[in-house]
């Protein structure tokens, strides 16, 4: 072991920043928070937005109650610490996938401000887009996929999003989606098309 | 809105999988564990091994101290409860990345067998590689980048892997870096080598 080698080895600082992901992928890495009232549409408009950018050859990956409320957050619950706990972590792991030069989408209610302020704190200006998928209580409810909301009036789910616990509508997000408006596909378009604008990912070739 | 667009809306399936983006890059998405003494190398090595796979065309993040434990799971300290979640939490952190069809590498001394084997089980077989920094005490010691050993010496650290508590050495890890007996380059070439001979990355193309 030279002594050269040995200096190598105390040597902690990345070799591969952000930024030359970012020159070679040709888009950026940057979070989409996707926040709205329970059966508003998040985690499927998430999905449908990556499936576009993956078309188009960018990376992208959804945070959504799937992949972290069963693994990285099962420890947690549904209090209100708890709820705050689960959104902090959520934010990191989106910071760590835009660090990562990955176009991070995440799909959950985030009911709080607070909370969301919070979670756009964790990163740089220009990196963090909150989506607010704004869909009237009604339309919620009569999608209701899982049968929750007719399981909180029932009173058998306690502090249930739009039934029994409140929902603040964000004061000013970056994007607001109609998702009882507008289709699926004109919901996705839309974010699409915001990135664009922003410079994030490159417009699509002209045909 | 349409019957069909109420219909998409509730489809939560992933529309982009794993294999999809595997397909793509010509890399999989898998977890390189590494463990091994404080100062052993374990983080400059995953840096240089990023660096080697960024050149090569693949995608690859390290998660290690300064990017978890001071963000992710900066609400964790070093009892033996905590050291456990924070290994937990790197876990599902790697396995999220892997599932982005990302390389993800791990660098934290992971002293224990039993964390070791369940950050293990949280993957498929062929996904996860237990890679051993093997490098005596005495040349960590030496090493010492930080102070951290001199510290612990002096009883200032509690509880410091390698002086005050146990490091178990892995039982059957797929991989063997002697850092103390091969240069980092030769070492991250080690690493490299594995990965093709496994057919996770493609053979660099011959000159």
């Amino acid at each position: 072991m030279t002594e050269s080698n040995s200096k190598n080895i105390t040597w902690h600082k990345p070799l591969v920043t952000q930024a030359d992901r970012e020159r070679r992928n040709g888009y950026n890495g940057v979070v989409l928070w996707l926040t709205g009232l329970p059966s508003s549409g998040k985690s499927t408009l998430a999905h449908e937005v990556e499936r576009v950018l993956f078309a188009r050859g960018c990376n992208s990956y959804v945070l959504d109650g799937d992949n972290i409320r069963h693994r990285l957050n099962k420890n947690l619950g549904f209090s209100p610490e708890d709820r705050k706990e689960n959104i902090r972590r959520v934010g990191e792991a989106a910071n760590l996938f835009a660090d990562a030069g990955v176009i991070a989408l995440t799909a959950f209610i985030s009911p709080y401000q607070e909370d969301r302020d919070q979670a756009r704190a964790l990163h740089e200006p220009g990196r963090f887009f909150e989506v607010f998928c704004k869909c009237t209580l009604d339309v919620c409810e009569q999608r209701d996929p899982k049968g929750l909301y007719r399981r909180a009036r029932k009173g058998e789910l306690k502090e249930f999003t739009g039934v029994s616990a409140p929902y603040e509508e964000p004061k000013s997000p970056e994007i607001i989606v109609e998702t009882d408006r507008h289709s699926l596909e004109e919901c996705a378009e839309q974010i699409i098309r915001y990135l664009e604008e922003q410079g994030i990912i490159q417009p699509a070739p002209t045909p």
